[in-house]
């Protein structure tokens, strides 16, 4: 088979404006940026305010191995698929960030015949937002550490009287704001700023602090939960940049920052419209981590989404206990609208990685044994999926278990997947079908879309785990206890101490966003399968006052990912043409 | 009069599309980014191989004041000069940064009736070139810490049998390759990176390192002086990282990372074509700094121009002793294509702050006094322009003095400096012209367009002050003696043994770059007017193999500003419309 660039380039391809055309986006919605992306208005909302709105499907997926489960290749072929039996249909999915495109994974475009293309735009650049996302987020990193430097040079008193404005009196020692970036630097994780050379002082004030991957920002998340600009700038004031003297929180509102950073992201705010191989109008907008932030794409792309088309198809990050998990109690409560039915991606390599038949260590390879034929660990590892259907029933959707299929699959294993799926009880409407997207793009997943649309005729009846009025400890418990089924959530003297801080300021309204490893539903990465009578330890809570939640480290989370001894950037190059090759 | 965002939102604009067709730019050579700016593919220089070469107007100022002479201004007020007496004409400015737009200087479109339109574009994001030299540049940062990271934990020989790839064997005391940033983040200035909680090796090896902003990276060099993208990839592939503990270089092509640089300069390559508040065609592309790199905008954007206009109008950073001398030397040299004309902006204000009457100190607001009349600062002041023009003149080329006048400016005194300059004897040809391009667009700048087109037509002689075949030392002595008139350049003990390195590597054949303050001719910004008799001390030289160049250190060279205590980021907002607002 070609690899996925050729495939992209070997497919003709339709202008941009003729795919908007054909999805109801009219010339004045859009802003075309050359002639296969384009810029599509919110205002779009208004134009489209009477129509009714149609489908939201939720693509969520097994315990996945490191390699991913071909989330995104289920997304977007599921909706090539939709496509080819007659519905209306647009996928809505994150921007991918650059730094596993040069680094480890790759690109995060979907792959073989269902991909969104041009996959090397998608891949690199885009139309700038994780671009304006870093630099809005490192203007106030900027400028928190500007503030500290004048007022401790000036003295409180003198830089009041010299500027006009307030002390902020910032604690050097409870900055919050990291800096972010668009790359793998491990180098970068734990660094010290401010230092100055012997006896000057003109560098800033030193200090110990970090830069995290842009996804990690919370301005990521807030892009990808805002209703509109207006409720951007007013979610950016509110983002807690450090803590005062005193302990009071300083925001980027009192810091007079918050309306530039609106203003570095006025373009991000528009979602960009794109196409798949087969023409199916997608929309690509924002970018968040599915742990430390509720990795799901827009808000707004969805709202435009689900007036435009019958059928909006998107996905979560991670298995059903991460993105899923917080699209539904996060991003659907603040969007007031949840998903009409749940696509479990699962594919034989990952229920028999879940097995526990296997010596499975993280950061090391999958050993060969995985990709061949082994009922035993298929049979064993389909605990881990009645897991994941049963939690997406558990919000009271349907759900359509897809069998992302590879080129080594037997057919026997596949029909003994399916009828294991089919003969279980699950006490909601479960279906299931094979989806060989990869290799024959929405021609091969005209199955799953069948299953989809009768899915969707089930009446859903969409609950979320908690409602936001219930105390931040009833929410952790929700999602650790009822969602992924622990014994019981356990928070540190720190989480404690911390918790008490937040409802005290008043945040207990907010939502949780639980961050833990996605390689396993408990917090320890090397627990396959469907655990039971786990703990969810919690070690420390932070405030995303922006975006509307409170995350909670549960074990080690990386939000800076390093290189790898031989890096996906090594393959990359021009051609003599002027084409990039080397990106998959 | 309103400010420049009204101005500029007052002003109907034309779509973007009409503006290249009525350059000669064809819809196919056009990749329109929305319907106010578009990128412009290197390609067109194919079809118009053909086509004669208009004229290269090169505009450059006194010695400026902190607050600038209105050079942006006063190319685009000559470029709607030009237009109003129906010649065909193209603008090519530099992509300004966003860190002066967050900081003291704020944006540089231009101003009053002479902007870049629309202002707001031009100055935050445009089409993401200087995002996309961060991303490269730092691409290579990171590659260069996860290799010494990975070769370190390893051991070399480990190292290369675990992957296949030679060890670089990085001298971790000799990485000369810092990050770069968008921002004026003074904080980021001097930082260590690479630490690790006690007792852990996780995040790399702990090392003092750096941020430049980044319009101070190579790679930024690098894009303005490229002739295409094959050129470019050569380029990049040439660029000093680090050194080894032998002490060779090890060159982003040695690292592997050279192909995946230029994958992310792929679109940046292309220049951005804008439009003035009149229509006039503007391309706009790279944004050098004018002391460590050689400010001016690319070659790629002259050479489109100069094939599709009678006129193509440029500036070089800062006084003529800088970017202008620059593009003189290193960007002239490599374009194989030198000016017809220079302009050379002066102010009332700012001869009078030339003048050595007032007490100027760095860092402080100006006096009032030099916003009035003074005729004896002004007398005094003239010396330093006669000494630009004969700067310019030794170039062999015609000199065109626009005085750009500001509001408060009296006749009296605007007449005194126009008979001072044609009272001079500089032994080349010289006009004068007023200018109020500010406060009338192109009407107030068709005096100064008719002086250009006259200045255009005497036979240019252009020849730079020195061959690259000179060694590097009589390069040195070239920019500093002939050019700058000082009585000699001494080198640091330091500056001697890197000579004698990069001679020994080979680069005795580059273009040099003299780093040094703009506010005075000398390495002193305190030293004002036409001074005689000094020296130009070399403190350290530093390789830029990319771009073709190494720059001396003459003095402090900031490379990373920092943020004031009342910043420009404060006036920024979004109205209840959504639009932006405070940006000047």
């Amino acid at each position: 088979m070609k690899s996925d660039i050729q495939i992209c380039r070997d497919t003709a391809l339709t202008p941009i404006d003729q795919i908007a055309q054909m999805a109801g986006i009219e010339p004045q919605d859009l802003t075309p940026q050359g002639t296969l992306k384009a810029k599509v208005k919110p205002s779009i909302l208004k134009r489209l305010a009477d129509k009714p709105e149609g489908k939201l499907v939720l693509v969520t997926a097994i315990t996945p191995t490191p390699l991913g489960e071909g989330k995104t290749v289920t997304t977007i072929g599921l909706s090539q698929g939709l496509a080819k039996i007659n519905k209306r249909v647009i996928a809505c999915i994150r921007q991918p960030s650059m730094g596993p495109v040069f680094g480890v994974k790759g690109g995060a475009a979907g792959g073989g015949y269902s991909q969104v293309a041009p996959m090397e735009k998608l891949n690199l650049h885009l139309t700038g937002d994780i671009h304006a996302v870093t630099a809005a987020h490192n203007l106030a990193a900027a400028a928190i550490d500007a503030r500290l430097y004048h007022e401790e040079r000036h003295g409180y008193e003198a830089f009041s009287e010299k500027t006009g404005l307030s002390a902020l009196r910032i604690d050097i020692e409870n900055i919050v704001w990291k800096r972010v970036m668009d790359h793998n630097d491990r180098a970068l994780r734990m660094i010290t700023v401010g230092k100055n050379e012997a006896g000057k002082t003109i560098n800033g004030l030193e200090r110990d602090d970090g830069f995290e991957i842009s996804a990690a920002s919370e301005i990521m998340a807030i892009l990808a939960l805002s209703k509109d600009l207006a409720d951007m700038r007013q979610r950016i004031g509110r983002v807690v940049l450090a803590y005062n003297i005193d302990g009071n929180p300083i925001t980027a509102e009192d810091l007079q920052v918050a309306g530039a950073m609106t203003v570095t992201m006025c373009e991000a705010i528009e979602p960009t419209l794109m196409q798949t191989l087969e023409g199916v109008p997608t929309l690509i907008h924002a970018g968040p981590f599915a742990n430390i932030a509720h990795g799901n794409s827009s808000i707004i792309a969805d709202r435009i989404a689900l007036k435009l088309s019958e059928f909006t198809v998107t996905e979560g990050g991670f298995g059903s206990d991460m993105g899923f998990e917080k699209a539904c109690n996060i991003k659907a409560q603040q969007a007031n609208r949840g998903p009409d039915c749940a696509v479990v991606v699962a594919t034989l390599r990952g229920l028999k990685a879940n097995s526990g038949l296997y010596d499975l260590r993280p950061g090391q390879a999958l050993p060969d044994a995985i990709f061949s034929p082994d009922e035993k660990a298929l049979i064993a590892g389909f605990d881990n999926l009645k897991w994941h259907i049963r939690n997406a029933a558990q919000y009271g959707l349907p759900v359509v278990v897809a069998v992302n299929r590879f080129p080594q699959d037997t057919d026997a294993e596949l029909e003994l997947l399916k009828t294991m799926v089919t003969d279980t009880d699950f006490s909601t409407y479960v279906d299931v079908a094979i989806s060989e997207a990869f290799g024959r793009g929405g021609e091969g997943a005209t199955e799953l879309a069948q299953a989809v649309v009768k899915a969707c005729e089930t009446p859903a009846n969409f609950k979320p785990l908690y409602s936001l009025s219930q105390t931040l400890e009833e929410k952790l418990m929700a999602v650790a206890e009822v969602g992924y089924g622990a014994r019981s959530v356990e928070l540190s003297a720190c989480a404690k101490e911390q918790l008490a801080a937040l409802k005290k300021q008043g945040h207990d309204n907010l939502a949780v966003c639980l961050a833990k490893t996605p390689l396993s539903i408990t917090t320890d990465p090397s627990v396959k399968g469907a655990p039971t009578d786990f703990v969810v330890p919690v070690r420390e809570l932070k405030l995303c006052a922006g975006a509307g939640f409170v995350y909670a480290l549960c074990g080690n989370v990386m939000t800076m990912p390093g290189l790898p001894e031989k890096p996906a950037y090594m393959n990359l190059d021009i051609d003599a043409d002027g084409n990039i090759i080397g990106l998959s």
